[in-house]
């Protein structure tokens, strides 16, 4: 039946959202929670439909749709059909049971996500499955396979590295200086970064201070062939897109599976063309791996997916009890890494060591050093100054947003915190660094965040600047301060 | 923060939704689904947010509402402040993790759904943990308890009797007989009954070919009090609403999780104010419980439950393995019911025997008959015109719709199926026939359904009808034909 579409000016974020009038879905014979298909000369998409109950929202003959959908419509006519359930939900079904799916149960379901053939009660129920069921190793294979199959696939002329960290410790902003030290050695570092989720800033989030990370994939294949790297936000384009979708349904309960975890990472390094990978897995008290044996295992189960693929990889186990570099918040972690670049004398020397670290064992992996020379020859790239250039072609080639950090403004309400006695810095809670700076703002507040003045270890002087708050609004400040009051961030 | 009211005139069928601005989201440090409290006078709701990106939908200092939410504030004017994620939701993650909750934890769930203070997402995390890793007797009988507290409760002067059928097989309208037979014998029986969620009819749905039966908790209390019965939609009024919510979520997945089964009909009598209750569990072939072992066990399992509360119980196991009376739809079902009522010479002899059954059982229950006296009790009930006059009464009572049965149009386009050969009826399959009869369009069409001429065990001869179809519109009545072609409903 042909229907004439009626932008909405709605948007839901994900999910496409039809709504037809009462009469017609009834000439249908559709329901509230039915699929549709709507077709309009090559461009087609399925939905759940909405039935207004009133005439009054819809006449007859018109299809109300949502943003999302009117974006990939772009039509004023279309043609609809009634679609039935799909297979999925049957395979769905079968792992809530507890059965084991096979390769063309799983493909039919990371296909259906990602076609949004299926509900967000239906995603939920397949991921709290693998959640509470768990994924055997090849079911976490073919998952990897499904979601590589689904998504985009980039490529690029000569050896392609790339670097995963599985997150946890604030400030840890190591990949932007790694990805032009492998840059400027000639090596091909396509890094799409994700935004934060539950951290006060991602990788996307520092890198958009100073530059856009929304590109495409065509112009993220120019770009790298041009000079060798580029630090996007992967969520922008479609690499393994199935994947943003159970990550946005296993966020209202904080979920992290790990056989999705492993399969995710790995299925989007294959769409980027990487064939090299170092992961960086930091451990200890308030990271995400709180011991070094959950660490190991974790890395284990990486290296034993990747290596299924082909994928060369290498695993660092880092230091993960307390914050990397001094900033914490997407405009003071870039500012600590543009220090690193062009070897400031205040750079955060935790986060340097760190990078060239990651970046030598990289160096090693691609054979572009030999094994205990890839931190030298890191250390060397990085003092010639090559580094810093290669940063600033990225962020030329990707958009330049700033003329230099020192131009960044940070949030104008800030307060100093000091030290109520002499001490030794006993400790730095990620944990509670990280929800600070979320209080303060971050990272929709760029500019807001934590300047933190010491590391663990270190001695303090009654009276002494502890560390530095800056919020964007007068009242995220006034909340942070009441956190404060009653957590403790700094142990001495 | 004052917002202005915009009514949006969309709908959802059940979570609130509010929209607001981009601008005076980010001034309240809200994001898409974040939880708001919406206080307007003595009205609030808590809803779940979605956040406009582009200023074309919502002015600053407008929340858009849909009318779910509209109809619960009406105003034109509200405070909204964001409120913290609520405790139930550690709770259901809890459960996720394979423990066992508390009476204060599934309290805070259960009613944290009613308030719609939590996700479909969030709720689906929970029914699919419950149904993966079950609820122990004890986590049964604490979700009956938070079910009956988080709703309404009628009560009644006198003995109240129930009954409640599990349902599964098709043509089962029981009810409709025993509840005036029960009425007219000086009990009180306020049967609340719900809509078809998969088959071809529910009572509620055949009921209102006859009567109205959406009734408001007073108007219930007052029709049982004056004549001692009513035949109503549960789903109109709160008796544990929450369940309702649960039963929307298992939906799209077909699931029927027994533990949420068990409190949902426990919590629903004993909010309706029952102390008497008759369990009807058919078994067989295409029922709900394919074996008499998986009967009992579920029998066993009411019958424990429902003596924890109080409610005097008595389960009766019936054959299940073919559909029940001749017709199958709302309205064909509706005229079998009265038929029996009416003493009528082609009323089926199965659904009126089954009631008596039912009905005298509960007699006995209840103290009005002594023990194998029931079913004859109840029979000069029915064959004196008694029944029959009390259900008029409770017509009336609801809002009569048709004059008599034999008004009842049935869907105008209709076909008979003759036998193809001489032979004796060895089956009816429950799934196809409710199958079929969902094609020709029940439970929405009310006049279209399924006439049964024969039951098993029944002899045929070539030519002779088996059945006749009826749909509202022709192009059902084709898909009904086309089913039949690849399907077999009878064999013989």
């Amino acid at each position: 039946m042909k229907f004439k579409i009626k932008r909405l000016k709605l948007y839901t974020g994900w999910p496409y959202v039809a709504v037809m009038n009462e009469l017609d879905a009834k000439l249908l014979g559709l329901h509230p929670m039915d699929r549709i298909l709507i077709k309009s000369g090559t461009k087609s998409a399925y939905t759940i439909l909405d039935v207004s109950q009133h005439g009054n929202t819809l006449k007859r003959g018109e299809l109300g749709v949502f943003e999302e959908l009117w974006d990939a419509l772009q039509c004023s006519l279309a043609n609809v059909e009634p679609i039935s359930k799909p297979k999925s939900i049957e395979y769905i079904k079968k792992k809530m049971e507890g059965f084991t799916l096979n390769e063309k149960e799983i493909f039919e379901i990371i296909k259906d996500i990602t076609l949004r053939r299926i509900s967000d009660i239906e995603i939920t129920y397949f991921v709290d499955s693998f959640y509470i069921n768990g994924f055997t190793k090849q079911e976490v294979i073919w998952l990897t396979k499904a979601m590589v199959k689904t998504g985009e696939k980039l490529s690029f002329k000569g050896k392609v590295a790339d670097k995963h960290c599985v997150g946890g410790v604030p400030g840890n902003r190591t990949t932007m200086i790694i990805v032009p030290i492998i840059a400027a050695s000639g090596l091909k570092i396509p890094k799409t970064s994700s935004r934060s989720i539950t951290s006060p800033a991602g990788t996307a989030d520092t890198m958009e201070v100073l530059a856009d990370v929304t590109k495409t994939s065509d112009e993220i294949t120019k770009i790298v062939n041009r000079i060798g790297g580029c630090i996007v936000w992967g969520g922008y384009i479609q690499l393994a897109p199935a994947d943003d979708q159970i990550i946005r349904i296993e966020h209202p309960l904080s979920i992290d599976a790990e056989g999705q975890l492993l399969a995710s990472v790995i299925a989007k390094k294959i769409s980027a063309g990487s064939k090299y990978l170092l992961i960086d897995i930091p451990f200890g008290i308030g990271s995400k791996c709180k011991t070094k044996y959950s660490a190991k295992r974790l890395g284990s189960a990486f290296l034993e997916l990747a290596s299924y693929f082909g994928l060369r990889t290498h695993v660092c186990f880092t230091y993960g009890s307390e914050p990397i570099g001094n900033g914490i918040g997407p405009a003071l972690e870039a500012i600590d890494v543009m220090k690193v670049l062009e070897n400031h004398k205040d750079a955060p020397l935790d986060l340097k060591v760190k990078a060239l670290t990651l970046a030598g064992k990289l160096f090693e992996l691609t054979g572009k050093s030999r094994k205990g020379k890839g931190y030298s020859f890191a250390k060397q790239i990085l003092k010639s100054g090559k580094a810093l250039k290669k940063m600033n072609e990225i962020i030329d080639a990707q958009g330049r947003k700033v003329k230099h950090w020192n131009k960044i403004k940070l949030g104008k309400y800030k307060r100093n915190i000091v030290a109520k006695r002499t001490g030794k810095l006993k400790g730095i809670d990620n944990q509670s660094v990280s929800k600070l700076a979320r209080i303060l703002g971050c990272p929709d507040d760029k500019y807001a965040g934590i300047f933190l003045y010491k590391h663990v270890g270190a001695k303090i002087k009654k009276g002494e600047k502890l560390f530095t708050l800056y919020a964007e609004v007068p009242h995220k400040l006034k909340e942070g301060l009441s956190f404060l009051r009653h957590n403790r961030v700094l142990s001495y």
